[in-house]
C-alpha cells in the first residue's frame, strides 16, 4: 500500500508540455497526466493499447477523439477506452489533467 | 466505449451523505464518490475487499486508514490498496470526491 502525496511527489516529465505520476498494484495502474499545452492546436496522434483504460477529468477542458466520435469534455466527466479502440485528445483550456486507470498494468510505463 | 458528462448523469444515491457515478469495462472500473457529510465526527467502518483499488482525491481533505496506518490527504493526492487490506476514510473538508478505480470490476455495486 502507497501515499502519494502531490506536495512530496516529483512527477515524470515526459515532454515539456506534458508530467505524469504513476501509482499501479498487480492489475492495476492511475497515472495522473497534466497537459500545459492548451489551447493545442490540433488532437494528438491516436494510439491504441489493449489495456482497458478509463479516464476521469479532473481539470480543465478538451476534445476527446474515442473511434469515429468526438466529445467536448470539462471537469467531472468521464469516459471509457475498450481494448485497442483508437484515441486521443486535443487540450482546449491552458491545463487540463487527466486520471487514467488501466488494467492490466502499463508495463511499458514502467520501463522507462 | 462510453463517454459519461457529469451535467448529463443521474448519480445514484447511496445515502444522504453519499452519492456515485461508475464507470466499467470487463476487468476495470472506475467510481467517482462524492462525500458531503464533513467534517465527518469519525471514519466510517474498516472494510476489505480482494480487489486491487487505487483512489485519487479530486476534492477536498480526509482522513485515510489504511491497514495501521493514517494519512492526511488533499487534492490531488494518490492511495493504493492492494487485496484485503482494512481502509476507511474520514471527511475533513465539507465536501470530498474520490475517483476509486478497481480491478477486478466490483460486481457488488452492479447488483444493487
Amino acid at each position: 500500500m502507497t501515499v502519494l502525496k502531490e506536495s512530496e511527489t516529483t512527477p515524470e516529465i515526459i515532454s515539456p508540455v506534458f508530467k505524469r505520476r504513476i501509482a499501479n498494484l498487480d492489475n492495476l495502474m492511475v497515472v495522473v497526466c497534466d497537459f500545459t499545452n492548451g489551447p493545442a492546436l490540433e488532437p494528438d496522434k491516436p494510439h491504441s493499447h489493449h489495456h482497458e483504460q478509463i479516464s476521469y477529468v479532473a481539470e480543465g477542458e478538451l476534445f476527446l477523439f474515442l473511434g469515429n466520435e468526438k466529445h467536448r469534455l470539462t471537469k467531472g466527466d468521464i469516459f471509457t477506452v475498450p481494448s485497442d479502440i483508437p484515441h486521443c485528445i486535443q487540450t482546449i483550456s491552458s491545463f487540463v489533467r487527466l486520471v487514467d486507470s488501466f488494467s492490466p498494468v502499463r508495463e511499458d510505463f514502467l520501463k522507462r
